[in-house]
């Protein structure tokens, strides 16, 4: 059931119905929050009528979605439960294709009944349901944004690469307002509720053929249907990364998940194995899933594991050798030829007497932006080396911002970089320069570990499926 | 040979061998670093003689320590490998109690002579040694800085209780600058360097009495020697906590660290029966030590490893859940006595009637402090629950920032809190708020679960041992 959503990502005119002039109530958030950056038209609904001003602009308020004198494709609707198998009635008649329902009260608080009377009415009309129990969907393409959190409290990442669905409506916030502060650019977020309808195999589905997504990345606690995930999944990531964070992986876990969203979070062993048969990625916090997710947003996957570290520091390089072996990559052994370069730079004075090139490369402390420059180089130029890890103590004044264009320049060797740079403001500054090249950086060792194994596994996935 | 070796950290005079007044060179950021916060008196001593100006003040140049008209305590050395031998025997004849030996170009750079010179000329006037090839000392309290890392590349600390050393230079001062942006307060920094004299255990026992020191953290690639770094920190660690970085784990990372440091690094199943026998935390990441570091500096180490968490978001909860059970930490069982209180804070309508109290408890996402409050009074209160985890998702406008005070008021409990608020700049801010009460908060969950296991594992060490 390959289906096109675009349709709730792009609507031409959205109805916001239990929409609330009173600041506080969900119904005002939304309108707060869609009326912000979207260019579509916003039709508010209430029972009571009036007007609504939100963001200095004011809107008359329709009784009912049958009122609005335009069609109306979506409908984010935030009435009480009970109420909400009626309002989908009307969004049928009035012909509306897909409803986001923000509202809470159905299965997950005991009401299976009206759920299921929720999902009947839509399917009669066709109309397509997010939800319910869920912050809705935010593009943040074009500012189509049904989320209640105020900005003030929740802010919103900028356009990016990276969509971000997840089964934990306030985790996916905490993610959201994460994503934002570390500037990792998302496309779109969906907050998937109870997936009375729509579940995470149709957004991965959609999401696979949206031209505006590179990496696909979710918290799920228990898939709603296994075969359908399975199939799903092993045909996206044949043509963009997943990856997924799976919670309720212990036995304390489930039992919190099956009370949190009523998943039957299953045995872990058997995710693990549909995981690794689907070549999805599973990431085992938030951090290491939008580690994973930056590296295979900004580079190219890895044509296999052998990896090339060039750094000022020597401890910094003995972390990431033992990082990488204990995640089951290589040191590249660099080629007679490498050597020769390093032996006759050295001799030349062009490199330092007491430097090491065994990989790590150590350019040692003193190590101005040109020498990482001819080390790169040769490390890049080497056939044995697949990917580069840089690592850059910018602690050291010698260190000079040269760096950032001698990366720049780097792109030309076509191979993965992953860009390493412990610290605090300086590093934090010098890392956004970077990554304006299109290099990803990373603030800890063990940050770096996981970007150079995404790009690996991902890339042995694809060499597998013959597809790199 | 237990010693005090406050004379290196609290110097009242201090002599700079091989300051310089061109910025940019490493005798005059020392002087820089050295003359900025720290009160004590500076003595330059370059055989050019002549005057140096930094940080808006000038100091007569010595053309030898012996010319100095004053007591020297230490020696501050930055003049080339092959001086030095010299320059300690000027230093005995001075009176000098320690040389910070900055210079490099020793056992390192394959002169294990000059070191071997350096150790027997100071033996001879009872100098001790710090490095050489080495930052130096940092004393945060006092501001006495041997670093010559400038400030506009690598902040400092605030001071606080958690002292690092590091066997990596560069690795420490990147430590240092990222310490300064999460404001970890520390209190003594150390680079050990080649330890031609004083090591890692030296420094371990010295911080151990040290009052102004809470927590000792270290990075290692292998120890000096393997039976006086048993027998201190098994004696240290029935004082405080002791948390270790052991890097060449690896075959790799243990050849990456035979040509860094020279460190023999050994067996790692060793090292890691070693630090099991000795109560030593093993951190595997930077980041991890310093959970386990701000942990064990903010809070006391649990009674048990039985765990309540208290949240406003299912997910979190059960992510939480997954990883304290993956840690070898349980879930609380909560006493019936603890259920019926809830059952009936629900019956009364002072606690929804949608929220979970089987640990983790769910207080929902609209929660405000208050209701904070009273969950975590009643996790508390319960002899069931040994330490406290709380996890709040300030993406919800619902929750007030009276969460800082109810959190002082929970500090009357006795027991151990860790505080987790995944997010951006405002729960950034509500951190340091949080904080400043002192209990110590986490960005995510699985930093969260770092640092119950420090407080967990610690507790167990320390009861293991009749001291809790």
């Amino acid at each position: 059931m390959a289906e096109n959503l675009d349709f709730l990502f792009y609507p031409k005119s959205v109805a916001v119905i239990g929409a609330s002039n009173v600041p506080g109530k969900v119904g005002n958030a939304i309108m707060r929050s869609i009326t912000l950056r979207y260019d579509g038209k916003v039709y508010p609904v209430n029972v009571k009528g009036g007007e609504i001003e939100v963001n200095g602009k004011k809107f008359p308020v329709y009784r009912s979605v049958k009122e609005i004198p335009d069609e109306v494709e979506v409908a984010v609707i935030a009435v009480p439960a009970r109420f909400v198998p009626d309002v989908i009635d009307e969004c049928g008649e009035k012909g509306v294709k897909a409803a986001v329902v923000i509202s809470a009260g159905f299965k997950e608080a005991g009401r299976a009944d009206l759920e299921e009377e929720l999902v009947k009415r839509a399917k009669k009309w066709g109309i397509r349901v997010v939800g319910p129990n869920c912050l809705g969907v935010t593009n943040l393409e074009n500012g189509f944004d049904c989320n209640f959190n105020p900005p003030e409290r929740q802010a919103r990442p900028p356009f990016g690469k990276v969509a971000f669905m997840s089964q934990s409506g306030a985790f996916g916030a905490a993610i959201l307002d994460w994503a934002a502060r570390e500037r990792i650019g998302m496309s779109k977020f969906i907050s998937l509720g109870n997936m009375a309808d729509l579940d995470e195999s149709d957004f991965m589905r959609y999401l696979g053929d949206d031209p505006k997504t590179g990496v696909i990345t979710g918290y799920i606690e228990g898939v709603k249907d296994g075969r359908k995930f399975f199939n799903t999944a092993k045909e996206v990531t044949l043509k963009k990364p997943i990856i997924v964070l799976k919670s309720g992986r212990t036995e304390a876990g489930a039992k919190a998940a099956a009370s949190h969203t009523g998943s039957l979070a299953g045995a872990y062993k058997i995710y693990q194995a549909a995981f690794e048969q689907t070549g999805v990625l599973e990431a085992k916090s938030m951090r290491q899933l939008f580690n994973y997710a930056k590296a295979l947003a900004m580079q190219s996957p890895a044509k296999g594991n052998r990896v090339a570290i060039v750094t000022n520091g020597g401890g910094a390089g003995v972390m990431m050798s033992d990082g990488l072996l204990e995640r089951g990559m290589k040191l590249a052994e660099l080629s007679d030829e490498t050597n020769e370069k390093f032996r006759k730079s050295i001799e030349e004075g062009k490199l330092p007497e007491h430097m090491s090139y065994k990989n790590p490369i150590d350019i040692i402390g003193d190590a101005p932006s040109s020498r990482y420059e001819v080390a790169m180089r040769y490390a890049l130029e080497d056939p044995n080396v697949d990917l580069l890890v840089v690592i850059a103590l910018f602690q050291s004044p010698a260190l000079d911002e040269g760096i950032v264009e001698a990366m720049e320049r780097m792109k030309a060797y076509g191979k993965p970089i992953v860009f390493v740079a412990p610290g605090g403001d300086y590093p934090h500054k010098m890392a956004r320069n970077i990554e304006m090249k299109g290099v990803p950086v990373y603030e800890t060792v063990e940050d770096g570990v996981d970007a150079v194994y995404a790009l690996v596994k991902y890339g042995e996935w694809l060499r597998e499926n013959g597809r790199l």
